[in-house]
């Protein structure tokens, strides 16, 4: 791992009823075009984490969350730099779900209902066991 | 959750054997004395969380190390803040274990023998979860 190490983050926003918000990247994206993903991107350089993932999430879909938990961290290789890719677990605290162009579709998803979307490789089989772990213990 | 979060880092550092080093915190410690921990501490504001957990284990076991990997997240609770603790597997580059007075003892230990060492209360079980799975997949 030669590439430096670059710290991102997601939000699982969850709606109190099982679910939680996916989106789908769309034909603005670089790549993984029309995969589904958890809202949230890089922290800035001097950017706290939790700042960021707030900001990302409002960035991308006009919500405004708070954090609640740790999902969890994975992380994968891109071209430039190694992501590590720390997912927190957040409460929706006011907003609808309005896309910036990144994205071109949204879906509140039950948890043991994800597998059935086309997730975003190299993060995908992180965000279904975690959806196994929420669809069993909540 | 209303208290600000910090970014703590912890290195998960492997011999190639199958051990890790867990290191015994002294009385130097303001709590958790005689816990058994990987070695880690806060980000500092404005810090790389990779230089964080290279600089940290410099300082406690004057070990070298350079991150291969994740080893997942956790958070806990302390008195000002909560504190999400990532924790990155790391491979010993250069040099041998000398502590800082901030612990006593230390150890390589194999991950199936974790569960025998009294491990810091909070980070515990996230500890042995990662012990758990590395003890059946390496």
């Amino acid at each position: 791992m030669k590439k430096p190490f670059r710290l991102a983050v997601k939000a699982v926003i969850a709606d109190g009823k099982g679910c939680c918000l996916l989106i789908r990247r769309s034909h603005k994206c670089r790549n993984l075009v029309g995969k589904w993903e958890w809202p949230g991107g890089k922290v800035n350089p001097g950017e706290d984490f939790a700042t960021a993932v707030v900001r990302e999430t409002k960035e991308e879909t006009s919500l405004e969350v708070g954090i609640t938990g740790v999902a969890g961290a994975t992380h994968f290789e891109m071209a430039a730099a190694n992501i590590v890719l720390l997912c927190l677990e957040t409460r929706l605290i006011a907003g609808e779900v309005r896309l910036s162009d990144e994205h071109d579709d949204f879906a509140w998803v039950p948890f043991g209902e994800s597998a059935r979307y086309q997730l975003v490789s190299g993060v995908g089989d992180f965000m279904l066991d975690y959806a196994k772990r929420k669809g069993t213990t909540s």
